[in-house]
């Protein structure tokens, strides 16, 4: 065979290139930001004192949005590139003056956690790394990583032995977990591996992955499928209900008890109803921590209620599910190891940026019921990661996890931990000390609800009828939601709030605040200074009127 | 009523903290990482030279991925804290050496664009934020900015007037998108909004986000529903119509022609056939720049397909979307605002970093079929965008988009993809001037797809009958295999491979190189060299002996 020879020289030659452009479009990606620009600058601030830049460069004032959305309001893409420095004062100004301090001590309404210094560096290299964990071509030893990331809160959440680590973490026909962009995308997941587990391949069917639902529930004589969840359960099922073809109407709410936690009785009693009704489950969900409340399912009785009825087990603990790494608060998440599927955020307490949920799976070869193949990438048997995932090309931000749980450890999380319970503790004590506020949720773990609520109207309120007590708080949701509001676009503290229904006041719904702690800088002296504002809007014109109604009303 | 006071010194003193350990844990919140720290010189190291740390830091030769494993496979979380100096000694050695260098100007096998140094500050500072999209009142200014980028990227596909902007852009009521973590979930959202809106609410049927697809099949009396798109289509479509519980069956693939674009003609009739099967056609996907070949459908004939058959008609042009931005070569997507939808990814040929892709609506009402509220949060009527989003917590990534848009600006867009352009058909000449390469797709937009084919055997396989070829295409198979295995294993350079069917060896599909020309650092003198190592490879052992074996066989 003659030896090949090359016929560059003439291409090179005819290929003119636009040079003079082309060179300085080149400089974005080969000449650094100068440390002294405008971006190097802010780079630097960032860098030396993270919360002096949200505390100074974020505006505390409210600015309505309608003003906000003048800056963004431009269609088109610009036609002629701008200096960095000029779209960075831009950036300054306009977006993040009007972003939201997320993690100043006051911020206490969402699921917002601060980050931690070494997130920021590491961050970098993330971004600098730009790789791409849908497979092993494009992250190397970003994919061992995250399965041994995904190993690790397995182990956390089923506590097997060595064998079993061994045999299962790399091990390209298992797959311990998903890492997902969030708890949304983690609870769908754990969703779609059950419903199709549920209708699984045999010799004269393909499966609901190859077939459809349709086909399926013919095959297996079913009328329909239900997921049955607590009322408290996340929106997150029902949009998974919708994604997933079985429509929101069939997320069967279970309704909760005094201590806002599902009725196991009630939800067994509506799995036997869905049996007679030839409706197959899909999945039990159990809440670990739920978004409103904080409160926990009773995590045995539901696994025994999924055993008896042969259904998938999931629980979400988004929120909840790092109590496990604290000894002395995991008692509260006991038998989560009977779930078939758990998930938990690495965005919310354990401190990573925002973008990362998982959700790990008992059986290692759960998975296998979504796995899916390409020719260019994910080939059968290999050990792409984007064999499993239900999102394709995504970022490498399993490393960050990896990284908090080595700088901070159990003990650190631990300590973490311990604090955001005890302060949550500690703020419901000072709420119930309170006469003019209504503890709603005692909180099992960090999150509570509270409203205001006058002390001469809590004596009405408890003198009075089931139907005078709905006129009463009707007026009192209004009250209520009128002051989170003020205190929001106060600017310097926030609560957030939500609504559902009462034990208490017979199931009828009303406005409450609710409040997350996760911050480790909130100091009760913080939570003090929020309920002061609050006691200060509430004589306020306009509440205090409000609440003038309820005097007013005749008995 | 009286003026209420707190009781807030008692708490205080009472609520004892464990001050020791805990203050040690502040100080990864509140102490910033030294610049003379291995962290913060890494950080610099990056910030100042880019290329270089990736050049440097990441070692070329291949490490077997049993060896990587090895120092990812405890599956404990740590106990005990590591030092940040520790563990960033751990990740340079362990992680960032055995990465892939994906913007080294050699690695042109995959679809990963290098990021322009304006990207590394401005993560940080979207870091730093840490803001989640899913609402307002964790974004404020992220919302109106994300909805602008969505916006921009509508006006690129659909060029609509600025009435048409000023009335939707802000509007709570209408979307012109979704951000997402990426283009298989903007595809997935696309065909759940096309899914939704053909199976929408009416007066005796809550639509199938509410009944679920089993009924919705019965109310309109369907047998089943499918989706239909060239064979060429993303793996991601597959894996969505899984997800929405369609069936993968029911992702109809329809043959190509010679030039690797969809056969419309097949494609009309497989809708008639469709239709006479009384099966609903969800949609219709067109391809914008096929991931394995870069070619583009006729999505001119597509458009008058679907509307035909009355059907959402979507475009996948994740990848060759951009191409819109460039005056010289935007006509090789014509007629694409015809379609309902179009996906484009932002970390492809946006030359953003990973975890962001979009998908558009050419009817901002489209989405109001997969809109939910939760009571916490995304209350209707509000401006949150997480209603429409199939993700719930998220980042903000579309913050580097607008960022990108601005500071590159159309004109450096077109710039930059002129010259991928021009170098993918630069290649192609290359390829073809070669004796020993056969060019299997003459490149459209930037990615293309040769094989080695030594000059013999081009001349034996031209006069073979088809079953001869193929077993010839079977022994090129193995010797292109080898060859790429090899290349990547060199760690110099890398091309993909991939299999698909070949029009001009009667449909019998042959693996082939694939390559992304997204790099603007790739120069042809790197092409060249690609050329030159394969060239090189293929006289080795192993690979000369395969083909050999061609030789060999009797005509």
């Amino acid at each position: 065979m003659k030896q090949p020879t090359l016929k560059l020289k003439d291409e090179l030659d005819s290929h003119a290139l636009a040079t003079a452009s082309l060179e300085s479009l080149y400089r974005i990606f080969t000449v650094p930001e100068a440390p002294n620009s405008t971006l190097g600058a802010i780079d630097k601030e960032i860098s030396d004192n993270l919360m002096g830049f949200l505390g100074d460069r974020i505006v505390a004032r409210e600015r309505s949005l309608t003003a906000i959305e003048e800056d963004f309001s431009n269609p088109q893409i610009p036609e002629v590139p701008q200096f960095v420095s000029d779209y960075t004062d831009f950036v300054l100004d306009k977006l993040v003056a009007h972003s939201v301090h997320t993690s100043a001590p006051g911020f206490i309404g969402h699921m917002a956690t601060p980050i931690p210094y070494f997130m920021l560096p590491l961050s970098r290299i993330m971004v600098a790394l730009n790789q791409n964990l849908v497979k092993i071509e494009t992250s190397k030893a970003f994919t061992p990583l995250e399965r041994q990331v995904l190993g690790m809160l397995h182990g956390l959440v089923y506590e097997r032995d060595d064998v079993f680590y061994r045999e299962n973490l790399h091990n390209s026909r298992r797959a311990l977990g998903i890492f997902c962009s969030g708890g949304t995308t983690a609870n769908l997941s754990a969703l779609w591996v059950a419903r199709n587990q549920m209708f699984r391949a045999t010799s004269d069917f393909g499966g609901i992955a190859i077939e459809g639902l349709a086909r399926s529930l013919k095959y297996k004589g079913y009328d329909d499928v239900a997921i049955v969840v607590s009322e408290r359960g996340h929106y997150s099922l029902s949009k998974a209900a919708d994604v997933l073809g079985l429509g929101r109407n069939n997320v069967i709410s279970v309704k909760t008890d005094q201590n806002h936690k599902v009725d196991a009785d009630a939800m067994r009693a509506k799995c036997v109803e869905l049996q007679a009704n030839n409706i197959g489950i899909i999945a039990i969900v159990g809440i670990g921590g739920a978004t409103e409340t904080g409160q926990v399912d009773p995590l045995d009785k539901l696994a025994a209620i999924a055993a008896e009825f042969n259904t998938h087990f999931h629980v979400d603990a988004a929120w909840g599910g790092p109590t496990l790494l604290s000894n002395t608060h995991k008692h509260v998440m006991a038998s989560i190891e009977l779930a078939d599927s758990v998930t938990i955020d690495a965005h919310k307490q354990l401190y990573v940026p925002m973008g990362a949920g998982m959700v790990v799976f008992k059986d290692p070869t759960a998975i296998a019921a979504v796995e899916h193949h390409a020719e260019y990438i994910l080939r059968a048997g290999s050990k792409d990661l984007g064999q499993y995932s239900i999102e394709g090309s995504r970022p490498g931000m399993a490393m960050l996890v990896h990284a908090a749980f080595h700088i901070i450890g159990r003990k650190g999380y631990e300590i973490l931990i311990d604090q955001n319970i005890d302060k949550a503790k500690a703020f419901a004590r000072m709420i119930d000390a309170q006469d003019d506020f209504e503890l709603i949720t005692d909180p099992e773990l960090n999150i509570l609800n509270y409203r205001y609520v006058p002390a001469e109207v809590q004596a009405k309120l408890e003198a009075s009828s089931h139907q005078q007590q709905k006129v009463i708080n009707e007026i009192l949701d209004r009250a209520n939601k009128r002051m989170q509001k003020q205190q929001r676009a106060g600017g310097k503290t926030f609560v957030s709030r939500t609504r559902f229904s009462q034990y208490k006041y017979g199931g009828e719904a009303v406005s409450v605040f609710r409040v997350v702690m996760g911050n480790p800088m909130t100091t009760l002296e913080t939570l003090g200074a929020i309920l002061e504002e609050q006691l200060d809007l509430a004589t306020r014109k306009g509440t205090a009127e409000i609440i003038e109604e309820i005097a007013a009303l005749s008995n």
